[in-house]
């Protein structure tokens, strides 16, 4: 009988749901919901009633008011692409996937301010594109570009490829549109550069992870195109170089969009599983470097270069077929970790003048652990964020995880640079924020969602 | 007798604050505290008990929980420089001025991340000096840098002259420490530049007026600098014809750091009143340009600007003094306005493309309500921030403002784009802010300090 009543219940939610944003957009199919149940590494997954699609922030107003009405969790989803369980469904209490996956509206750009508006689930490749149709770019890149979305990159302030010179997400966020718990929408889509009239709403709904608000629309502010490209390999004798190099050219080189940092094991990796022969020597890190500019900026990046003494260490790349070869060098990497298995992938930042430190002791910690667990380290230095791949470890064992975000804190580093804290990290929170910090959060997040309906347990445990 | 118990229960109170900041830092003599209880424009002023001036964080904590507990307001105050009311005491509860007077402390500059933490009180003077020392430069500055704080810049989301190339004190800003009304500490000063571990809690006290928190330290991110500089001066048909300027030099040339507009009746003020001949003709509209880059910026300069068309309407200036000159038009047009009177001084933005029909439209509106009325509009083209000073309407009389503000709110704009809501524009606010937002703004401001006592009615007004 209970049953029963719990099924009228679940009937005349249903009922509800699809009265505001259709029949077809309320799936409950469990083979159609299976994909929006678990994450694309599969370490993810639970189960929901609904994977809810609504078409504007009015509907999604609706659905979140009725969510509340019946204590129905609500787990925003976008592309998929996470990596910290903060997009699929978790733990037994009845909940939706509610989904950008409808929120696929590009507005026009703006050519004078450079900005365009855009739904929550358009990829970041189809804003890449509209970008550069008009001139401009996105400003963004990260390898998940064809999937991720633009609302999901909001979501998690979301860095990638071009952070060093563009900024995060952040940066590049003008205004958003949100639906809060309670169905309340707020929208601040103008994009005015200068606008401090009241507290910057957008600014802290930017990076929260779907637990304060879900955003529907992003103004986006574009960057201008840069034609004249040139990428550069070189082979140093350690990280610590490598740090020095990276900020001679931040400083230096007013071109240099991109520094990523490959080390030993990765580099190793690369030589053994790749075909072409290794366009620099095998080394203890190399640095790839990318500069682009409306003219050819080679002039300045040689000559910082030179004053650094690198020479036959180095490959050069002008031609884009030439510059593809050796940025694939990087993005090959973690395909080739995930061959060897399921690795623990810490995505972690450091002030650069630790980075050395913090390598060195890292490696010992791993060796120490046990000598047949691998580590494998490359990233974006330019920003001091690496990303830490462990292979060896049972995923599941957390004490690995806990250790290197201990190195983390120590080193006055944050253990999420850009894939956020999700569930996998809520825990180990306080490990760089303070206690003041932390409370501030969770009076914040009473505030606007006292029954916490909206991503519970993400960015912040449940008390 | 209840007079008595009251003067027992202040003098208690001031022997507490003396307890922990000293007693050389709680003023009470009227003659002291003057100085602190009026602004700087003489239009805002009230009555404090005491000016309370802590040393850092924790004394400012302390000062905090005993006036929540006392039920005694706080009124932040950094330089005394606000043009909105939003730093003088107000109304006639009990109160105090915190001043950020002696937190003054500048610590080293990370040359390798270019990034310095200095007390709120230290002002932006002193940051261009110590970001020029160490051969960067604070990528901020406007009028006032010799008075305003980094904290009061960092409380209003600052703009200024060089906005359109460094961003307002948010992008700026990489970490902040501040006290809310219960005394919690809040610390994120490591810098990174992608950390989203958790909601980004300086994003959000940036520009929150004093509100939601006190700010006590600023990790602020310095930029390159830039040694070859040049300047340029232009005479235009209209502000159409500038706004089409301004957009491309904006995109044409990287190098472009302030794009100032002057109109008519500004430009016939300076040539009636400066002794020297003006460098170009008198015009509709004038625009302003300064370029900065490692090596001479005039080539790309001169291009975009010979295909404007631009030749004999333009003064072009290289070395130092020559550039002084023309930036000193600029500079001088405030003080020159102020000398004829109280002005209304309206600091807004619209989006750029709408800015001449704006233009057109403020200057019928107040030819219709007086002919008498003299409007001279300024400001900071490239951001589209526009200050409207208007002269001739008595300075209390609200109307014109009210007016001003509504035209700005049908072209989309705001009525706060660098000075801040403070007192002056709370009431406006839900012209350019939705309900949603201002609900979510109120949920936080409730959340974070429930009893109102950090800067009541600054912002938003007390229902």
């Amino acid at each position: 009988m209970a049953g029963a009543v719990q099924d009228n219940m679940t009937e005349g939610f249903m009922s509800g749901l699809a009265h505001y944003v259709g029949d077809d957009n309320v799936i409950v199919a469990p083979d159609v919901r299976a994909s929006y149940e678990t994450d694309w590494t599969r370490r993810w997954h639970g189960r929901c009633i609904a994977v809810v699609r609504p078409a504007d922030a009015a509907q999604a107003s609706e659905v979140l008011q009725m969510c509340g009405d019946r204590g129905v969790r609500i787990v925003p989803q976008g592309g998929n692409t996470g990596l910290v369980g903060g997009a699929t469904p978790r733990g037994s209490a009845p909940q939706i996937v509610l989904s950008s996956a409808r929120l696929t509206k590009i507005g026009d750009v703006d050519r004078g301010a450079g900005q365009v508006t855009v739904g929550a689930g358009v990829t970041v490749a189809a804003l890449q594109r509209t970008a550069r149709t008009c001139g401009f770019e996105a400003g963004l890149d990260l390898g998940a570009r064809d999937t991720a979305t633009v609302g999901g990159v909001a979501a998690c302030d979301a860095g990638g490829l071009q952070a060093m010179r563009y900024g995060t997400a952040r940066r590049r966020i003008v205004g958003l549109e949100a639906v809060l718990a309670d169905g309340t929408i707020v929208r601040r889509l103008a994009g005015l550069p200068k606008d401090n009239a009241g507290y910057n709403v957008p600014a802290l709904l930017v990076g929260s992870e779907g637990t304060l608000g879900f955003i529907t629309q992003v103004r986006w502010s574009c960057v201008s195109r840069k034609e004249a490209r040139v990428v550069v390999l070189i082979a140093v004798e350690s990280v610590s170089e490598a740090v020095a190099m990276a900020t001679s050219l931040r400083w230096g080189v007013p071109s240099v969009e991109m520094i990523e940092l490959l080390t030993e094991t990765g580099i190793r990796l690369l030589g053994d599983r790749l075909s072409a022969p290794l366009p620099v020597p095998p080394a203890p890190a190399w640095v790839l470097v990318e500069c682009a500019d409306s003219v050819d900026p080679s002039e300045r990046l040689i000559e910082v270069l030179s004053d650094l003494g690198v020479g036959e260490r180095s490959a050069f790349a002008v031609d884009a077929s030439s510059r593809r070869r050796l940025l694939r060098l990087r993005e090959a990497l973690p395909e080739l970790i995930t061959q060897d298995g399921i690795s623990h992938k810490l995505d972690v930042g450091v002030p650069l003048d630790s980075l050395s430190a913090f390598y060195d002791e890292l490696r010992q910690l791993v060796r120490e652990r046990s000598p047949s667990h691998r580590l494998i380290v490359f990233g974006h230095l330019g920003d001091g964020n690496v990303h830490v791949n462990i292979l060896g470890p049972d995923p599941d064992d957390e004490a690995v995880d806990a250790a290197v975000f201990e190195l983390v804190a120590e080193h006055g580093g944050t253990i999420s640079a850009e894939h956020g804290v999700g569930v996998l990290k809520a825990r180990f929170l306080p490990l760089v924020r303070s206690a003041g910090e932390l409370r501030m959060m969770r009076l914040i997040k009473q505030a606007l969602d006292p029954a916490s309906i909206l991503n519970p347990n993400v960015v912040l445990e449940e008390e």
